[in-house]
């Protein structure tokens, strides 16, 4: 919380930093009273990791949204808690009705406006990762710690020793953030408005600082941001790999498939787009293409921000949209989703059985890149995907049984929708009454909550929020 | 073909029997020019025994559709194949836009009204099955053509000879549907309804003669259609064990969560629906019960009758119906969707991936019913469970393309995704312009051809239909 303080210090914003100075106070009060406690058993496996992980995001929130709410900018806390996790799980899902200020700001003191971009950035490469570079602890229970935290179906480590590999990811997300902040100051961005989307695009966060979002930046900057949403959407390993010169290596499958999906998904939204204009939006070819491309890339590195309410455009294009949603960024970048390795994974487990059944004497080992894909990597992405829609099914039943959705939204079902899958995928905006031009804020606390679950399950990857809701996990 | 032809007889409908027998001259011709080759190798495995079921519904589809289009009933070619897969795979969705004649029969002459229903209760059980059960054709390849025609992950011979099998299947369905037309005869339907009626709850098909549904029949009736939908959804293997007095095993997980599915389902809409009355709907608590039964029974058995217009019910209730369109019925009976039996694979096998992730030392085997779950059922499942999803997505994006949907739906993205539903899961109805009260006239004919495909490989559960088309099948 140095980061808002320092602004509130640097924009004289003396009634906000009361409150940002009392959240200090309260995490600090708490921390030391933990502190005073003694660890019997410090053993940590598999399910320790997850647990950590889980119980670290979840008090991480509950003490993130301690600023919004002391500082009496966001008065009830369920909903400070809501942009909270929103920020730290980098979804960019905002309960503010898009109220601004004269100069087009969001209504918002801007040390609150830094929080919740810097928000992004701690969530987007993981806090305990963070954490593991800088504190000396052993490297078996690192790499448990590591893989509940980090995002993707194989986490690899870089070099021999977890916390250099944590120290070489925090580096070059470091490196590629300063160098974004330094492409948009070129393209004239006001600093503070550099810094923050600077941060928000690096954990591919989406939370924006203008009410109009994206749309009133130059051309320039826009494309600034969508080249770096899709950066910070490729596995950071790639970038390692290019360092050590192996670019082929870089270039994985996954990768590949990546840039695959997201340059048809712009080819054919912007045919859609561009030979269906109509009342609501007319573009010339190049805005046609430069808006397409946003917003693919803001949905697939699942950043969340806007340039244009794609919520007008036609049904596949919208289409189109909502399944990438689904897919997502790479593992081992800042994005979410389910991750194209995954359904990478999962096409070829799938193909792989088909051929099994056809076949049944021909058994073949299913391969990527050139390394043997292990049947437990595939079984484990297989009770990934059923996870994943247990959950959603289960959070879109809760979120449906919300009476206040009727009275914003056309449709309730898309609106309810999206919603789930904007929060569980850690996008931020869906469509019809969570559009881009929507907010969170007219559902009931329960749904609230459903959807703050729904967006450190995302973030986490499932697991680690499963197994802490799972009474055996607590049993003696 | 000789049902509609007894039909056309009795009703003295000589004009369209002129097209019947004109179909019937079709089937024979073709079928006499294929007798002329000779086999030269009758060796059947798993791959021929889906390639035969595929290629045998393909051609029951296009000769099924004859009827229609030669009577000139169906101007349009596509639409009548259209309507024929709709019957054969037991869909229910119609190209009919509800005109009607004076006492309220959908405009078609009876016996095209006979042929549409028959078509439901030959796809129901399965043809190829039937033919088994009556034509000697050696063990080894009945089980291969068997298992790719019936539905469910895990295909099981009731007595050791697949044939009699077939028979057993076979008469356990006629008589219930006798009994089903001999209750509905008692609750004074007219022979021809009960009739029609009888043929398409039987394949949980859902073709209906009235311009209204079922909403004109009385209250018994209603409940007889009820609880007969939900007999059918049944596996039959359980008949078969209460006919060996093997009441306990009858109930087995499947059947028990299928009935709590149902049940919990029925109670959550009554009070949803009975709760928010509103202009537009209001029932006595007697009312809502039914209506809802009514609707859960026919979406959850993939029937697809209607009583009510439920795209008219609120939000929460639509949900549940689109989440158990894709539950579906049971394994083993003639309803489709995902089955029941799958979901409780995939979800035994996710939770058991989850505890070997926690717990790498105690790896149990999964089990249902006291039977171990091999680990290639639940490999199998998890291939189609993505398989569905790809062709899913597939089929939504290529009918998004449709401009034809933004003409007659209010919103284009509900229609598509539950007229898809609704035709991979054989169930009828979606909902908006797809919905009980609709049609799908107005898709163009691509959308209609993979609607088609989808109908197709939802009945014959995927993987015949893509074997089909892959070009491995066809290489020498």
């Amino acid at each position: 919380m140095l980061v808002p303080t320092l602004t509130a210090v640097v924009y004289a914003e003396w009634q906000t930093l009361g409150g940002i100075i009392a959240s200090m106070g309260a995490c600090f009060l708490v921390g030391a009273f933990f502190l005073m406690g003694k660890v019997k058993n410090d053993a940590v496996y598999a399910k320790e990791g997850m647990v950590i992980v889980a119980s670290s995001w979840v008090a991480l929130s509950l003490f993130g949204a301690l600023p919004f709410f002391l500082t009496r900018e966001i008065p009830s806390y369920i909903d400070a808690l809501f942009e909270a996790v929103s920020g730290f799980t980098t979804t960019g899902a905002t309960i503010f009705t898009g109220e601004g200020t004269a100069d087009g700001y969001l209504a918002l003191p801007k040390s609150l406006l830094m929080w919740r971009s810097f928000t992004h950035w701690v969530g987007g490469m993981g806090v305990l990762v963070f954490i593991m570079a800088f504190l000396p602890l052993s490297g078996a229970r690192n790499m448990h710690i590591m893989k509940a935290e980090s995002p993707g179906p194989i986490v690899g480590k870089l070099v021999p020793k977890v916390r250099t590999t944590a120290k070489i990811l925090y580096a070059i997300y470091f490196v590629l953030t300063v160098l974004e902040f330094l492409f948009l100051l070129v393209g004239k961005m006001p600093v503070f408005d550099a810094l923050n989307t600077a941060f928000a695009t690096a954990g591919t966060g989406g939370f924006s600082i203008k009410t109009d979002g994206f749309a009133g930046y130059s051309p320039y900057l826009q494309w600034v941001v969508i080249v770096f949403m899709l950066l910070f959407s490729i596995n950071f390993n790639s970038y390692f790999l290019i360092l050590c010169k192996k670019v082929k290596d870089a270039f994985n499958l996954e990768v590949r498939v990546f840039l695959g999906i997201v340059l048809t998904a712009i080819v054919i939204i912007t045919i859609n787009v561009y030979t269906t204009a109509c009342e609501l939006y007319s573009y010339t070819v190049g805005e046609a293409v430069r808006h397409t491309a946003f917003s693919v890339a803001s949905v697939i590195s699942t950043t969340g921000f806007a340039t244009e309410n794609f919520d007008l455009w036609p049904a596949f294009s919208k289409t189109v949209l909502v399944m990438i949603m689904f897919v997502g960024a790479c593992a081992g970048s800042t994005g979410g989703g389910i991750k194209v390795s995954r359904i990478v994974v999962l096409y070829k487990g799938a193909t792989h059985e088909m051929k099994r059944v056809l076949h049944p004497k021909q058994v073949k080992k299913i391969s990527m890149d050139g390394h043997i894909v292990e049947n437990e990597v595939v079984r484990n992405t297989n009770a990934y995907l059923v996870a994943f829609i247990m959950l959603f099914v289960v959070s879109l039943l809760l979120v449906s049984l919300d009476p206040a959705v009727a009275a914003v939204s056309n449709n309730a079902i898309v609106t309810n929708f999206t919603a789930v899958a904007a929060t569980i995928n850690n996008i931020g905006p869906g469509l019809d009454a969570v559009g881009p031009v929507g907010s969170f804020a007219f559902y009931s606390p329960l749904s609230k909550l459903v959807l703050i679950f729904d967006m450190l399950a995302g973030r986490l990857e499932l697991f680690p929020m499963l197994v802490l809701l799972a009474p055996s996990t607590w049993r003696k």
